[in-house]
C-alpha cells in the first residue's frame, strides 16, 4: 500500500488515548482526523467553521442544546458553525473529523480537554 | 434518524447510475458527496483544489501518470490539486467525495462524462 494511502483502521489503531484527534490527510487547508471518542466531551462550538463527524465504529451521540444527534457506522453529521454541541459516548467511538486545520478541538471553551493534534 | 443525520448507504441506495456524484452534505463552502464508480473514468486534473476519494465498498484504481494508487473500503486517498488522474473500477464501487462546492467531477478534461451534482 502507498504511504499516502491513509486506511482508517490502520492509523486507529497506532493510538489508544481518547478526546485526542490525529490528522491523517490534508485537504487543501482541512484536515482529516481520526479520533477515539469515550465518555462526556465539554460543551462548545467553533465560531468560525462547520465540523463533520463521521463515524468508523460505535455509536456517537452529539447533543445539541434543542436535540440529540445520534450516528452509528456509516453515518455523518456537520455540526453548524457557532452550534453548541457536545459529544458523549458510552462505549468507545472511532470516528473522522474534517475541519480546517488549527481548528482546536474544544472550540470557545478551552479546558483540560484541549488536545494539540499530532500528525499520523 | 433526524433528517440532518447522513447515513452514507442509505444515500447510495437511491440511485444507480455511475459517475454522477450526489451532494449529501455540505461542509462550509466544501461538498460531501456519495457517488458509483465502474468502468473506466477520463484522465483529469482540477486546477484549484484537491480532492478526497474515500472508499466505502469496492476496490477502486485511481491512475496517476507515474503509478496506479489502488483503495479499498476505508481507505482514502486525497489526489493534490493539479495532479492527473484517472479512477477506474472493475466492479461497482462506492465512493465518497470531498471538494469545494462547484468542482466539476471531469476537472479540464470535459466532456460527456461531466456530471450536473444534484443533491440527495
Amino acid at each position: 500500500m502507498d504511504a499516502d494511502v491513509i486506511d482508517l483502521a490502520d492509523k486507529l489503531s497506532l493510538f489508544s488515548e481518547h478526546w485526542s484527534p490525529k490528522a491523517v490527510a490534508r485537504l487543501n487547508d482541512y484536515e482529516v482526523k481520526v479520533v477515539k471518542i469515550k465518555g462526556e466531551f465539554v460543551w462548545h462550538s467553533h465560531e468560525h467553521t462547520d465540523e463533520l463527524f463521521l463515524v468508523i465504529s460505535g455509536r456517537l451521540t452529539i447533543r445539541l442544546r434543542d436535540r440529540d444527534v445520534v450516528l452509528g457506522p456509516g453515518q455523518l453529521f456537520v455540526v453548524p458553525r457557532g452550534v453548541e454541541h457536545c459529544p458523549v459516548a458510552e462505549d468507545e467511538v472511532h470516528a473522522v473529523l474534517i475541519e480546517p486545520e488549527g481548528t482546536v478541538n474544544t472550540g470557545d471553551a478551552g479546558g483540560p480537554l484541549t488536545a494539540v493534534v499530532e500528525s499520523l
